[in-house]
C-alpha cells in the first residue's frame, strides 16, 4: 500500500553535471505515475530501478523543453523494447501535435503501441484520471505559459476487519466485503453490531500536490491544503523576487509562505535555477518560512506511510 | 597542440543507468567538434567540464533519436545562456526540418544566436569543413537510412626552427615564416642551408575517423587506413550477426577484423546495446582481432600525442 514520491530531476530550464531537468515519479499502491519528463528521464528511471513497464500514465505540466524533451526518447525506447499497452500522455494539447511532428522524422515503423492523448485545460480544476485506489486532479498555476499541477489524493482503502470478532460474532463469508465497505452487521440474536466496533479505524487517504512551474498564487490553496507532500517550485532565491515574477517562477521564500497558510506535511522545493551550485541557501530560506521543508534531491524518495484516523 | 576524443555517451539506441547515448567531443587544437548529439549530451559536456562556449560546430552522423535528442535541449541551453556565436550543425537535410518545427512550439523568443546548417550527403567522400588547423571529411556509411561518418585530420602544424642555427647561420626575422613553412636559406656568404638542416623534423599530422552506425563495410577502407584512432560501432557480439546485418550494425568481432585490415594506431569500438551489461565480451572479441582496441566509456579522453617524422 504504496504512496511515495521520487525526483528524477530537480533542475530548471537549465540542467547541471548533477541535477536533471523536471521528472518525477509518483507511486500509488505499486501504479506509477510519471510526472513531467525531462531529458534524460529515462535514464533516471533505470538508475533508481524504476522499470519502465511500469509507466503507462504520464502527466505534463506545461509544454516547456525541460518539462518534455525526455518524452521522445522514452517513447523511442518504449517502441524499441516491444512495448505493447497504451500509454496514457496527459498534456496540453500543443503537446499532441508536437508528438505527431516528431512522429513523421523519427519512426520508420508505426509504434506497436496506442499513445492516448488526453488534453488538459489549465483554468480550472478537474479530475483527470481515476482509477479503484487513486484520483488526479490539475491544480491550475500561473506561468508564463498555460500550465497545471496536479492534486493526486489515495482513495480511501478497504476497512480491516477485527479477526476476534469474526469469531466471536460468528460473521460469514457473504458479509465481510460489507463490513469492509462500513456496513453494520447484524448476528444470530438479532443484534446490530455497529462497524466501528468491527473494524480497526480507517487509514488517512494520502494526497500529494505537484506545483510546477509557476509563480506565488494563493488561489491554489484550497486544492493544496492540508496534503502530505507539498511540491512546489524554488527557481529562484528570494533577492530574485523580481526575475521570478517576471519569468513566471516563485523564490524559495514564496515556497515557504505558502506552505506556511497550506500546512501541508512536508514542502519539497525543487527547480533550482543552474546558477545555485549549492541548494543549502534556498533551503535555508524556505525553512525559515517553513519548518518541514526538503530539496528535492535526484534519486530520493519520499515515502508517505499509512496512518490510522482516530474515532 | 591537442588533438583528444572523449566519449560522451557509449550506448546505443536504448541507454543503460550507465550509458547514455552517442555523443562525443573531437578537440583540434582547442577547437571542439561535438560529434553526435544524443539525449543528456548537454549534462555529460558538463560534467567532462567542456564549456558549452567552445561548442561552435555540431557534426551529426544520421536521423536517429539516439543521435540526436540531445540537441534540443542543448539549443534550449544555449538560447538561455544567451549565447550570441553561430552555431553550425552539419547533418542530413531532415534535421533542418526537424529543429524548424520543433522551433514553432518551444522557442518563445527568436533564439539569440544563428543556426547555420549545413547539408550533408551521404553517397560519397566530401570535405566538409576546414580552417587553418584541420579538415573534416564524411565518410560514407551503410545504414539502414543515410548515414555518414567523420573524417578528422590536422593540418601539417608549421615547422619548429633549430634556435642554434638561427644563430650560427645571422637569419633574420624576416625569414623565419618562410622557413618555418619548408623553405631554404641563403645566408650572407650566398650558401644555400636546406630546410632540412634548420628544422626539426615535421610532426606527423594526427587523424581520426567516427564510423557509426554502419554495417560492415570495406568501401571506407581507403579513408580510415592508418588513421591515429578508429571509431567504429560494434552495437553486438557476433553471435548476434544476423541481427547486426538485419538492423544496419556491425558485431565487435567485425569491428575488429576491419581494423586488423585498416591498422589504426588504436581501435575503440562503442555504440554498445543495452542488452550486454559489461562490455568486457565486446572488448575481448574486438581484440582477438586486433589487440589495440579499447571500449568507449563515458567521460575518457583518449589523447594522440604528436610525434616527429623520420627524415
Amino acid at each position: 500500500m504504496s504512496f511515495s514520491f521520487t525526483i528524477l530531476g530537480s533542475s530548471s530550464a537549465v540542467p547541471t553535471s548533477e541535477r536533471f531537468p523536471a521528472a518525477h515519479v509518483v507511486n500509488i499502491h505499486e501504479r506509477y505515475f510519471l510526472v513531467d519528463c525531462g531529458e534524460g528521464a529515462q535514464i533516471q528511471l533505470r538508475r533508481n530501478k524504476i522499470g519502465f513497464g511500469k509507466i503507462d500514465h504520464i502527466f505534463i505540466s506545461h509544454i516547456h523543453g525541460d518539462h518534455t524533451f525526455g518524452l521522445f526518447g522514452l517513447i523511442s525506447t518504449f517502441s524499441l523494447l516491444g512495448r505493447k499497452s497504451d500509454l496514457h500522455i496527459f498534456a496540453n494539447p500543443l503537446l499532441k501535435s508536437i508528438l505527431e511532428d516528431h512522429r513523421k522524422y523519427y519512426y520508420e515503423h508505426p509504434l506497436p503501441f496506442n499513445i492516448i492523448f488526453h488534453p488538459l485545460g489549465s483554468k480550472k480544476k478537474e479530475l483527470i484520471y481515476e482509477d479503484k485506489k487513486a484520483e488526479v486532479y490539475t491544480i491550475p498555476l500561473k506561468h508564463r505559459i498555460p500550465a497545471c499541477g496536479f492534486l493526486f489524493l489515495e482513495k480511501p482503502p478497504p476497512l480491516n476487519i477485527i479477526k476476534e470478532q469474526v469469531i466471536r460474532q460468528e460473521i460469514p463469508v457473504k458479509d465481510i466485503a460489507g463490513i469492509k465497505s462500513g456496513k453494520d452487521f447484524v448476528n444470530k440474536k438479532g443484534e446490530i453490531i455497529p462497524n466501528y466496533l468491527l473494524t480497526l479505524p480507517p487509514f488517512k487517504p494520502r494526497s500529494l500536490a505537484y506545483c510546477t512551474d509557476t509563480k506565488l498564487t494563493e488561489s491554489i490553496l484550497p486544492q493544496i491544503k492540508e496534503v502530505d507532500i507539498l511540491y512546489h517550485e524554488a527557481t529562484y532565491l528570494h533577492n530574485m523576487l523580481e526575475r521570478a515574477v517576471e519569468t513566471g517562477h516563485s523564490t524559495a521564500k514564496q515556497a515557504g509562505m505558502l506552505a506556511r497558510k497550506a500546512n501541508p506535511g512536508k514542502l519539497i522545493i525543487g527547480h533550482f535555477s543552474a546558477r545555485y551550485k549549492d541548494t543549502e541557501p534556498l533551503l535555508e530560506e524556505a525553512r525559515h518560512e517553513f519548518s518541514r521543508t526538503f530539496a528535492a534531491i535526484e534519486g530520493e524518495c519520499h515515502t508517505i506511510e499509512q496512518v490510522r484516523m482516530k474515532r
